[in-house]
């Protein structure tokens, strides 16, 4: 399965990159997909306790020893994708405070983790989406952003792969344009970027290919 | 005045990273100091309604539309500040999600913003710290993150500057290892990392030095 | 004197940002300004033997002691500039060879310089310009490459300040195109990008008037 | 094959970390392991003519049409990895300029190339290795240079994966440590690094394990 995280607040733009890329990846190798609206759910923020990693704890496999909230409905598609795109908005030039409250609470996942989630995301093949009002707005450094989470998370990183002019080597790269009085970004403006939804579409397929490819109980 | 925020949910080293910047800034050229705590404050996650930086509002020096929170706190002392230092542990490569809310919603500051926050930052140091448990574990890009959103916010960015030996050139980085079994930081480990705490004499008495060579008027 | 220092092999795209970068800076506060092509000139690639960084050579105000080029006219250029306009194509994600060849010959300006070199570059205002083929192609990471460079010898490092829209915060980037068949860059492809122009003279502008704002004696 | 490619001029620290980390491949899959040490070869900086990626040329297998140099060595090299492990000491915060050739030189493999080296890095592993004479002087940055350019060629790039306290997740990181007064980096120094020797191990297994659970055939 290929997890699709979206990280916006808000609907639209970022979400229609997903969706391209999701069904573009579903196209490619007949992979079921799922998406995630980080907005819809209630991700409260880590606070760095390490209980997630202490062993012995009562309920080692609850994941987070502190707070019950969706998470606990994430954690499980987490270990059970074989692939994971993670798309952003591109705020203060990376990703919002949102997606990086998720990322924080991946501690479970982790090499320390302690219960049935940990190194739930290895060898799982991750890409990254980023969504700007600026043509060169920060889509670069949130697309590493999330790769540094993808690394730490023990993932295999593709990029847009072999296809001519992808817009942006690292991940799939929109530029929404913004209103340059107020710097909002129009609602659906992505449908105006043929590069970067083609891009979209790559990534996808890109994902869903790769993960194709490996056999991890070789390594 | 030299602002610090820290963005660090808990007490102790990235918090002792700071208290040294700011006491070297303080004994460097007799500046005024503030520390801020986030982990002391409550503030929401940026929506991306770009309310703030629409004209006409009602109450257009309000900041946030959406929020009343202690980011109204936050304002004043960010368009008070002459020199801005920004600390935070490294969360999965990167800033926490307590830090990042903050930044988005500086939204007001910006050059879209429409009431008295507007340009507020312009023309004043900027200068970032990292703490990781890891060695090389996402320091460099965790001051990156930070820069980006100064750059965004129109400061003149500095290093650690001239001093030998710096550790990180970018900005005081800090290195407090981890349990290997848990990947836990304990507490106060940075008072043993004595080229981590130089470095953030360093940056203070760096932030301190330059916002004294500036006279903005002159620009 | 603003100095801009052009990367590229080849003429024309990279050239005419710069070009438009230095008339903005002579524009807006009148500063002199120069502008050096690399392709015109011999640069070695460092061996990283450090000579020029031991005390008590023969000739510690020679700079390199393994090659006399055309580093020995850059030096007292580098030396002499108030402000820094760094320009690269994007090449692989990054700045050209030749640019990097330069950047690593510039030992003697460092803090561990021996000579008369050494902190040359201090206290002096940095921005860069990158010109990439494809639309998110590295233009980022290439000012961030510059920008690690400016941080390490102990500049100022300026954004795009306060325009609307800058395309890019970090620096100006510009966005050629390329031959979708071949990857190729058209010549002066850049004329047809006026938001990467626009962007090259806000950068231009803004290392001038940082520049007339700092009174290193102050410091 | 795991192919590893050592970008320092110097002898030592660089390439006793890709020796560690080509050691280790070779023991934990069996793979046949190869070293190029770029400081004995001569590759001249692309001067961006296009002219590799130009259709119809009269020798579109020969790679550059420019310079007949060691890159005629390396080109069959590359195309036969599985896996390539590149390595770098930091200079200036980045690759030396000598790698950077290398890398600006690889163009006839990409996407764009018109003879038999197309895509010849296509869906290998990649992973990347840093040595810096400071504790966070470039490391990262290093490391997201050498991984840009996997992406640009269509690797699969990974990290230190699921080893506890790896220093650095993107790639092996060493710190060498420096002469304070000279800057200079000791000869061998890294031997004293026991924590960046182990993960060049670390990273070198990866490389291994992850290009024997590729079947690229299945894409």
């Amino acid at each position: 399965m290929i997890l699709g995280i979206n990280g916006s607040p808000r609907k639209a733009n970022t979400e229609l990159m997903l969706d391209e890329a999701l069904a573009a990846a579903a196209g490619k190798t007949g992979a079921a997909t799922e998406k995630i609206n980080l907005r819809r759910l209630t991700i409260n923020p880590c606070l760095g306790c390490f209980k997630c990693t202490t062993p012995g704890g009562e309920d080692e496999d609850a994941g987070c020893r502190v707070f019950r909230d969706d998470m606990d409905l994430l954690l499980p598609k987490l270990a059970a994708c074989t692939g994971l795109i993670i798309a952003s908005p591109v705020y203060f030039g990376g990703v919002t405070a949102q997606l990086k409250a998720f990322m924080d609470r991946t501690e479970p996942l982790l090499r320390y983790g302690v219960g049935r989630w940990k190194l739930g995301l290895r060898n799982k093949i991750g890409a990254a989406i980023a969504v700007g009002g600026n043509r060169n707005g920060g889509q670069e450094a949130t697309i590493n952003a999330i790769h540094h989470f993808f690394f730490i998370q023990d993932l295999l990183v593709v990029g847009t792969g072999p296809d001519p002019d992808p817009g942006c080597y690292l991940g799939a790269a929109a530029h929404t344009g913004l209103d340059p009085e107020t710097g909002s970004l129009p609602r659906n403006a992505v449908t105006g970027d043929p590069l970067g939804l083609r891009a979209a579409g790559i990534i996808g397929r890109r994902v869903a290919e790769a993960a194709a490819m490996i056999t991890p109980d070789r390594g």
